[in-house]
């Protein structure tokens, strides 16, 4: 696949705390909506992994033509761990920040953002 | 699989510049150096993807039981992003971190670590 990525990307790397638990239990949902908002923002996947852990967490990676997203549940602590690394310039991957954000509705977020430059 | 996590994990995230793209084009024997420092460390792999781009950069992410890697390079600019989320306590990766470094012998480092907490 032919990708030439631009010299600054972006990644966001929050936990968001305070989430209905049920949410974060209902694994293809959460997944499904991940998903679509990827799709939403015109990202390219190329690959997905993803595992259930007993007695509960959830993890799933999503290998994009623009990097990669992760995230973990904690459904015991009603949280969930969120990055998405974007080559395609900066504010990329907001947007399915924002939509992942919106269905989870989290009391408080713990939220980073950081330019990153691969030339130098 | 069982695995209960701690409430605090660690995150580190960088760029390394400066790069032989030799080392940068053998991906095998990366992602070979790559997975051993993993072991070293006694992190859990659970699953692997990767991909290579045309005309060149390689993307690979691999599931852990403690969270999650995700690694790509730019041959191009002899730049290399890698990320390590470990939710088995803080400094958690450093080593991983520290292998891959002495293999690519990178020129410069922007690196960040930040502490992630998954209770509040």
């Amino acid at each position: 696949m032919s990708y030439q990525p631009p010299e600054v990307g972006n990644e966001i790397s929050c936990v968001m705390h305070g989430i209905d638990e049920k949410l974060l239990y209902n694994t293809k949902a959460l997944e499904r909506k991940i998903i679509g908002a990827l799709n939403k923002e015109k990202f390219t996947i190329l690959d997905i992994m993803s595992h259930k852990f007993k007695p509960h967490g959830y993890t799933l990676a999503i290998l994009l033509s623009e990097s990669h997203i992760a995230a973990h549940t904690y459904p015991e602590y009603n949280s969930f761990y969120f990055s998405i690394y974007s080559c395609r310039g900066k504010e990329d991957g907001a947007k399915t920040y924002e939509a992942v954000k919106k269905y989870l509705k989290p009391k408080s977020i713990d939220y980073s953002n950081k330019k990153i430059v691969v030339k130098k």
